[in-house]
């Protein structure tokens, strides 16, 4: 048993997808969630700023003594896992390999789709966790880089806009025989009916997000680490910007109402060494 | 006359739609610009953020000892320019006075629309500034969150996404008597025909970057400050992230090649002193 938290760090509030189900699986669990809103997006940036912000953020959750690190952040988990994994005390779980996982069990040897944003597509992460884990797999990879600003404008699925960028985007799956789609993203669930929509009943969703949480119960439960409490859990969240509009947003992403979320200033984050890479 | 460059600073590549005219109008002026591509975008993030990331980009210019900075980022000019003012040992040009008074003399006391981030449309810096020359002058403001990433995906206005989202921001606006409307954002020049198809002929479009380079103009010859230079001047740029990004995507903006761009580390410009705000 471990009484530590669960750390969990995203590029903004999408993390809080993750979350949702770390708190459905493990609710006895505490977590810290540190959301980088000051420097969101991460998904348009490139590797070695993204390495650095990751760094930075989830350095900042060492201050919590976890047990666990998640890389919440599809774009940090593709770009970044193995500096993380190489420079933090503790163990890291990303959201690419759960997803890729569970994508090539349920595709049977059918054509997989990952959608993310531009970073995370331009990684080629997702390809290489499937093909790693079967290498005939068919995969083809998208990139979708308006979902996120349309999610973070509290658009969703009835929306006009987001059905036709949804089609735009996805339509062209529809005639390559695609059985299962990854959301690579975690500001995509929040438009699955939309997905679903657009491509149809035969096509299941990998939701990246609940992989992972069953990725860390596993982990936990593997290594003697789940906690102790019988109570539930607590949460606490922390931005570099915004905490109202956090608190605000998060809510639709976590399902559940925010608490407590304090705003962490640059000095408090900023500014570790830079890693090679 | 003055031999030193104009330094201009944005959350990214927008402002070179501005640097775009400074350099059909003060060809001989030597520019200096930055782009703080690690941050961007300012426009969804809280004024002390937006302030702090300002002092630091405008900061990193006065190592090149410039004679007056553009702050050519809408966001950072409504919520930033009396800080920069008062931090800065230069002239500060924001790009929201300049886009006021234009849309002012123009609109002849019918109404004015101003379209702009969710930052700058949340501050009113150009509705006050609006208001300041003409209190009388009725002013509708819209935020328009979708643009900037739409314009960063390389989509234009022949784009169907493009087309619609510019219907459901701008449509309503037809009702209502509109006469003049300000792009309050530098991305927005690019989507310019999409918007000038949505609003028809009748109503007359202000490019805050042009009004700001005329500001510049003035401000240059009223001061003896312009260049002594007879040949053309040079321009150089610097980024936080992504130099290869900026030379590909920019060049739309600019309508010229670019150049040299150089990659700024962020020991080189990030953890300026906070300022009370």
């Amino acid at each position: 048993m471990n009484p530590h938290p669960i750390g969990v760090f995203d590029s903004g509030l999408g993390g809080l997808s993750v979350v949702r189900h770390l708190r459905q699986l493990l609710p006895n669990e505490d977590l810290v969630y540190f959301g980088d809103t000051a420097r969101i997006p991460y998904g348009t940036k490139s590797r070695p700023t993204v390495v650095q912000f990751a760094l930075e953020t989830a350095g900042f959750l060492l201050r919590f003594d976890p047990k666990l690190i998640v890389a919440a952040c599809n774009t940090a988990s593709a770009l970044t896992l193995d500096v993380l994994a190489r420079e933090l005390p503790v163990p890291v779980i990303g959201v690419v390999e759960p997803g890729a996982r569970a994508a090539v069990r349920l595709a049977a040897g059918q054509p997989v789709a990952v959608i993310g944003t531009e970073a995370t597509i331009a990684s080629g992460a997702y390809v290489k966790a499937i093909r790693a884990l079967a290498p005939a797999q068919p995969v083809i990879a998208q990139a979708c880089p308006l979902f996120v600003p349309l999610v973070e404008e509290g658009r969703d699925g009835d929306d006009e806009i987001v059905r036709l960028t949804v089609e735009t985007y996805l339509g062209p799956l529809r005639s390559q025989g695609v059985r299962v789609i990854v959301l690579g993203c975690t500001h995509y669930p929040l438009l699955r009916g939309a997905i679903a929509a657009c491509l149809g009943p035969e096509v299941q969703i990998v939701d990246s997000g609940r992989e992972t949480s069953l990725a860390v119960q596993r982990h936990l439960s593997q290594h003697d680490g789940l906690s102790p409490q019988q109570s539930p859990g607590t949460m606490q969240s922390y931005v570099s910007d915004n905490p109202a509009r956090f608190r605000q947003v998060g809510s639709r992403f976590l399902n559940e109402t925010i608490e407590h979320v304090e705003l962490v200033e640059p000095e408090q984050y900023v500014g570790r060494p830079r890693v090679p890479h």
